[in-house]
């Protein structure tokens, strides 16, 4: 095997794994939270600038003001499930970046002074630290279900007080009955991957 | 503990994995590529879309041809980590949309006739393919060390030969000497995760 993550590991993170579109009523605790951040904080993203914000909908009241603005096929699955995160790209990292980097702390006005690039950074490295974050929910042992059947913009009006762009949100909890349709066809190697 | 997650997998995968800046000369055999692969394409993208396409440059006609489209500083480990892999969005994702989705072939038409939404959903969903494959590489038991320095225009004119945004070049080996300054800190949890 080429491989040298525990095989059990594997099938945990991403051979069983699979989006989740039912849930049991378990609660998920912020100590599980908190748990999987503290895993997978320590992703990469370029010059540490680390944009992934999450915002966690779990009140009825929240709920409320989430599911209005999904999509109607998403709405049962978002009431229901113990647990949704909202994933957003921050587009003023830059603001932290000379804590996240100390040891060249010129590369926020070097970098990222204009908007678009910055905007550009933060989208493609919160969406690279979103992938660690769903890896991160089934090393926790439990199921993801990330949706983007919303209107981004009364969401990000509805939950961000500041400049941030939203990427998705996932439902999060225990696989509940008839949670998942058979798995889906993926691409081949040949397919994905060629040789220069 | 609230993760369920093998402890010397979270090590493998997190919490001791770095992003190496040298590399041994050892080998990185198609062997691992493709275990890597048929791990992480497992998980889930938006509509199963899939969008992410690697390139591997191991060649030195093909080194010559990426490092002189990399800045200055990523010269020298770009010319000497034994594989480096360009990873792309396919902007034409919905080609493959019909066999990806069998059971919603309307997607294709639905969602994604439109090139401005393409773009931005096979951005997103590779980059989260991107976060994926990061971790896939330690899966396998090496270091990666992804890099964002580069004339983007001229790489995706030498490498793609359809319609492809480059995301990252992956330097991918066993850390060589010296492979990595000590580790940056990261946002505390309160910083990052809020409550509704």
């Amino acid at each position: 095997m080429s491989l040298v993550l525990d095989p059990a590991a594997q099938d945990l993170l991403f051979r069983e794994a699979r989006t989740a579109n039912t849930f049991t009523d378990e609660p998920v605790t912020d100590e599980q939270v908190q748990a999987i951040y503290e895993l997978v904080k320590y992703g990469p993203t370029a010059f540490n600038q680390s944009p992934l914000r999450v915002v966690l909908v779990r009140t009825p009241e929240g709920r409320e003001r989430l599911v209005k603005h999904m999509t109607e096929s998403n709405r049962p699955k978002t009431s229901t499930a113990p647990l949704v995160a909202l994933l957003f790209a921050d587009n003023e990292f830059h603001e932290e970046l000379p804590a996240l980097l100390p040891h060249f702390p010129q590369a926020k006005d070097a970098f990222f002074s204009e908007r678009p690039a910055r905007e550009r950074s933060a989208a493609l490295n919160a969406g690279l630290q979103a992938g660690y974050f769903i890896v991160g929910v089934r090393a926790a042992g439990l199921a993801a279900g990330p949706m983007t059947g919303y209107d981004a913009a009364g969401v990000e009006k509805e939950f961000s007080d500041g400049d941030h762009t939203l990427l998705m949100a996932i439902n999060i909890g225990r696989p509940g009955a008839d949670a998942w349709r058979p798995r889906l066809p993926r691409l081949s190697y040949d397919e994905v991957v060629t040789t220069a």
